[in-house]
């Protein structure tokens, strides 16, 4: 006995088509035209899409920024993905100055076993690099976290570019993948210490010293570092023009570059930061929003597939009591906002309605993608006999709008208030089971850790 | 009863995963774990790889071009098509100067139907632009011919880029794609004629009278002349770094430009030009054989993304006689060479198994996106419920020489004469009929007329 | 005796220095401390500037369009570029179809021997290239004029790619520049025409159906075919980023490519053409005014030498039943506008006063580099022994406002109609006679017709 | 009483003509016809150029690196420019870790005062900023020093973008100009020492261990870095494509760039590192040596004015005893080598006799350029009246071979062995005093102290 999708349209990162879809147990048996059995569970899915259970590569859950702590923890976070399609998240676990990846990792396992309505996956930030902690790197591979990050912002976070060689070096001998967090950090330190001195205090002066020269010039850096690592490397959060130029010449050349970049810096820019009073310290994120011309070369670049993933950075705090630490002084805003649950449909209204993309663009960005660079693939990240069955059966006709009052997030706001949004997640499986339907979740942490495989260094690098 | 082809690994653009691939009469109707009934016939893969049958879109079967006739025509096409994996061909039928698509439409049905072993689709070349050739532009749509060609070289058949412009305008309003041959005619035709007058006139001339920068410049024009004009373009036979910048740029700028690449162009470098004697006759096409520079940014570029499809041009004449027909003035050479027999087999062996692309890439450039681009999916380029039955299973463990002895296309040499090639067709379905096994082609010409969609032109263009 | 400059900052392209200029009869003889003897005119010129006097390269007189004739002609044109400070102009003189360069050569000589005010040259245009005309290149070398020009655009003028590449072959062989009016005409006659059958007729389609892209097309063809052709070549009136990237890449690739912009591209914008009613007719020109983004590329690569002169094409018609010849129909407006008298004060004001480029860079663009592209130095386009005595006394201090009231152009507006311009020319001297002073012009043609030299072909062209 | 150079040819930056030229004490009074009067010295130049003379702003005399001391010293280094037809050149002071700016100043004061044959000022190295040196560097602009230098690379001279930015800063407020070596130390140093580890010690590895990436990618950040100081900055000694990319892409947006490159980095390459044994460790240099592809692009570079100085960082090490030092490890070996004496003959010869740049474009990249950059102007780098009477007499019809055995410079070899050079330094002229003459220098160290004067930075910075 199992559960049959019937009727609906299959959508994979290079396919459409109609066809029932089979699930017995936790997987998708198979795929093709008359499925159903008798004993079979039948889901009515025709004028769906079925789409793969999104993956969200870059979530900030349960996350202690010194001053505070993140509005979402794991299980409002993920009870959010679910909400909005996406079955698999990949969350930063974070190593202390001074601390070892163990303690980092058991930190999160910690945090977010048994706390889990959507599968997931770690990645490791390195904050302070040493023998040690490269050796304990492909302890790590070996225990499912097979991507690591590294920041070249943030006081507390910095590496150095030795790190960053040294680093990738050692990622390419025990196959993973690095990811960094592209921006100048000593040009900005500078650029927000001036702003202090001299008054300029209020949200806006975020955005006005963190300028997107200062990340293109760090994602260049970054791409050429890997490239005398002779390592694949992974851009999280492109956000401007100058960057994906650098991505671009660099793809030119062969170098094995992958990016990510996420809704806000598609569809909000810079004069969110005009907003009156502190209302813009919702925007305060890094990188900041940026111009029109930058979004316009994010959407080109989403169009043309220079990018792979469309990641959320979702790292949610509330405006009142969180966001408001930095009334006084914008540098003590806590960077971040909300988004885990609003990708799909965020992106298949502005994305997919408007002809930019196609689904299968969207599907491979919000899943397919990522679970190939994180080493998940095919268990998740298609809709193929065999891979887990992480499915939404998504309504392309509904149409509803975009309130803090109606989301699942727990925070305070949404920087899309208002916002109209089309197509609804009206199922959602996981590993074949149903944890949402007709938008309601089911009452159950049934997310499971994904211990990730070895990313497959390519053979000319 | 249904044929089973049990135990492969399906490949398609995006995935991979091991299943079972059950055809009911031409079509695909289910993939998934043990399809096998009773009665059926099982196909044992284990082992091979399931590709989607080859679509080389990029042929010329059975032309006249004046002082002689292409060594192949539709049925030694055909056949070498399915010896190589190759499962549908897209033909270029060419309006006669003076004459209409229509009588160019009924030529190529009368040369290719009943002759054909592979299915087969007309794209239509159009020479000789005017509003009654507009006019049958729609009708050819009907008809399934949903895209066209125009030649920016050549004396006989290079157009204007007033026409070029309407063209394109034609296209947006019908659903049609255009693609076009980009090299500057009339730069070129001044350089041969300096050359010939000069006493210039052997082989190697022809690749010095058409530099890599004529073909650079065209490229750009026509993918200005898109953008203003609104419409999707594609370039047909990028061959140099110049002109896969001018893509890169314009899709940088999101510009609907799509792209293909032959093997020649990747695996031959100018260096065949300095061969003793006439013997370089047998690279001489256009655009000809390029630097190793060239050849680097063509395989970043594959690596990247950067191309849509991989065609072989097949446009063969035989050495002797033919190609000869130019020993005493390059210019008479027959344009073009063999390939559509090989064409999988040196992207497996020295783009996958080299590490430059992956399975799922060379799916993708050989077959899908072909199908997606010239109206043909998902009924072609992806093995999916519903789907044709066109499959081939791929042993990766075969290895042979390829020699103009033992080739199937009806030529009397071939550039890769003595090269390895790693892998083999040892079995090709076509709409669910094997039509070759163990090399062996079944003597039936099989194959069908295809009439493909409308372009689905971007709401943005 | 002679006349002394005394106490100047001599001006030069690379060079300020405080100095006397000796002048002694059309010539400087000596330039140095304390040159003044007994008997000789003294003029102080403490506190000013001593510039080599302006060579404006591109500028339109006495030019019947066919339906009308430039409101300038030799007299007041040349008065008006006096007044401002250019001793020198190289108008366009232009082939007609069907007839001779030496016709065309001897229509100019005729409409401007003894009546210019200043010295002048002609490049000359040709339209209708052909053997004999190949032939009366040469002819016109020897007759002083060693330039030439194409247009790409413009139904009546434009001519095909062949005809440039012949064209700039020759120009290697006899030792001349062939200068190139880009913009692909064939897109930009159908955008025109769909616009007009669309009743698009207001004076702003001008600028919609002559998009930038039209520009930076026509560029990069015109470059990549003098790369072919091994001759250099002169892009007149660039005006977009598009254009200025091309001739960058062609730069860094080593091609000998000289180019152009004018004020006007530098001023103003797109949103002249927003203008209520028909006051948009007065921007009519092409290329059009272009964004903002344009401008600013234009003013950096001023700033980084990029470019080589700065002309006007000044090509006046007045408002009243000149412009209004299309006020049904912009096509019929005819082209171009008023400049040559304000060229030096605006790029003093706006460009050196704004610390955009150094006093050097203006005089290398508005004098110096057009006496080396066009033959005329060291005779023109610098101070120094043996040049002709052309000197602008150009006070720093003054400032004016420009009106069309009060200018001597001899039209009835001004694009810079209330701009504040700062300097002013208080002496002009032409080879060694005092031409204007204190603004006031002396009533006197002085002008003569400039036999220029051929262009230095380089050893590696 | 004066000298007079009769009937020779006077070259600037910008202009070319034939005059006299009289000197009078120590500077130029006149230029021009007929300037001999009774008394006067006269030099007869005829069929000769008369140059301004060279300046060599990238020189390394008497520099203890630790392990030895350069051959040179300043009597011998100077004595080779004079002979060459430089008549300044600008060292490299160092601050020492942990010592002051004031006191690397003295110390070069001491080594250079009373020894020096040409004209000299000092650039300050900086390796150990704070706010201590911060203060200095004001005190230093008041010295004569205007310009800095920070190192990219090298373990004990590397600084971090934090004080690149800093002291980007603080030249801004200072009027002064930063010039950087651009290679990323980090990568490097890593890149080394896995080398070494290897058991690659052969002076190649020194190549194999500097990529151009490094170059390029620390050439495009400290662009990046001025770009948000607001601050101007130059390139010291850039070698590759990649790298002046980064500068051509920052000139475009309009970023106030500069760069040098050396001869060396023009007319040899990486095959120089394929030397059997250890003759290798001649070209030793950091940057090394570069690819052709790199070379054609500087030369395209040159001819295009992407470029602003040629200077030769003439930093020379006997091949005996002292690039010995690294015999068994080329990290070991003193990085560095000759060049001041035939950095005018050598781009006199291949740049301009080729005619890849202009005579003009040679006196510019020799000496104006780096004249106006580094606040000589125009006291040097141009002849004119008032400047000082520094001239070189160039003969352009000498001829001769490049050896060690004939070199003035004080080292063992030169990478020039066997070269041909046309032209020489018939006179050369130091502040009106004739310090060499056919090829003898005078044996009097007549150079004195350049107090420079302080950057004008733009009003847009």
């Amino acid at each position: 006995m199992g559960i049959v999708l019937r009727g609906g349209t299959v959508i994979t990162a290079d396919s459409e088509y109609l066809a029932d879809v089979r699930i017995e147990g936790s997987t998708v048996s198979t795929v093709g035209q008359g499925l159903v059995r008798s004993g079979d569970t039948v889901i009515d899915a025709a004028g769906c899409y079925l789409l793969p259970g999104g993956i969200d590569p870059h979530t900030h859950f349960d996350l202690d920024v010194g001053s505070t702590r993140t509005a979402d923890d794991f299980a409002s976070g993920t009870q959010a993905a679910i909400a909005g399609g996406t079955t698999t998240i990949i969350d930063y676990a974070a190593q202390a100055r001074g601390g070892t990846l163990h303690a980092a990792l058991a930190e999160w396992h910690a945090k977010a076993d048994g706390n889990c309505y959507a599968d997931y996956g770690f990645h490791m930030g390195i904050t302070d690099y040493n023998p040690a902690v490269a050796d304990e790197m492909s302890q790590m591979v070996a225990a499912g976290v097979t991507s690591f990050k590294m920041y070249l912002a943030y006081k507390s976070l910095k590496v150095d570019d030795k790190t960053v060689f040294q680093a990738l070096r050692r990622s390419r001998e025990i196959g993973a993948l690095v990811g960094f967090h592209c921006e100048n950090g000593d040009a900005i330190d500078m650029l927000v210490q001036e702003a202090i001195e001299a008054g300029n205090t209020s949200p806006r002066y975020h955005a006005l010293t963190r300028p997107a020269i200062a990340e293109a010039e760090a994602t260049n850096r970054v791409i050429a570092l890997a490239e005398m690592a002779g390592a694949p490397v992974f851009i999280v959060h492109l956000t401007c023009k100058g960057a994906l130029e650098a991505v671009i010449r660099a793809k030119s050349r062969g170098i094995a570059v992958y990016t990510e970049t996420c809704p806000q810096y598609l569809l909000l820019d810079e004069s969110c930061y005009a907003a009156d009073g502190f209302e813009a310290a919702k925007y305060v994120m890094s990188p900041p929003l940026r111009t029109l011309t930058d979004q316009a070369a994010l959407w080109n670049g989403l169009s043309a597939g220079f990018f792979d993933c469309l990641a959320t950075d979702h790292c949610s705090f509330n405006y009142q009591r969180q966001k408001e630490l930095g009334r006084q002084d914008f540098s003590k805003i806590p960077n971040g906002g909300p988004g885990v649950e609003h990708r799909l449909a965020l992106i298949y209204t502005y994305g997919v309605l408007t002809g930019k993309i196609t689904l299968q663009q969207m599907v491979a960005l919000t899943s397919t993608n990522a679970a190939k660079l994180f080493g998940l693939f095919p268990r998740k990240g298609t809709i193929a006999p065999g891979s887990d069955a992480d499915i939404v059966v998504w309504n392309p006709d509904a149409s509803s709008v975009i309130t803090a009052a109606a989301q699942t997030q727990r925070v305070d706001y949404t920087p899309y208030e208002g916002w109209r949004q089309r197509g609804r997640a009206e199922y959602v499986f996981l590993r074949g089971r149903e944890v949402a339907k007709g938008g309601t979740i089911r009452q159950e942490a049934l997310g499971e850790y994904l211990s990730r495989k070895p990313f497959p260094i390519r053979r000319e690098d």
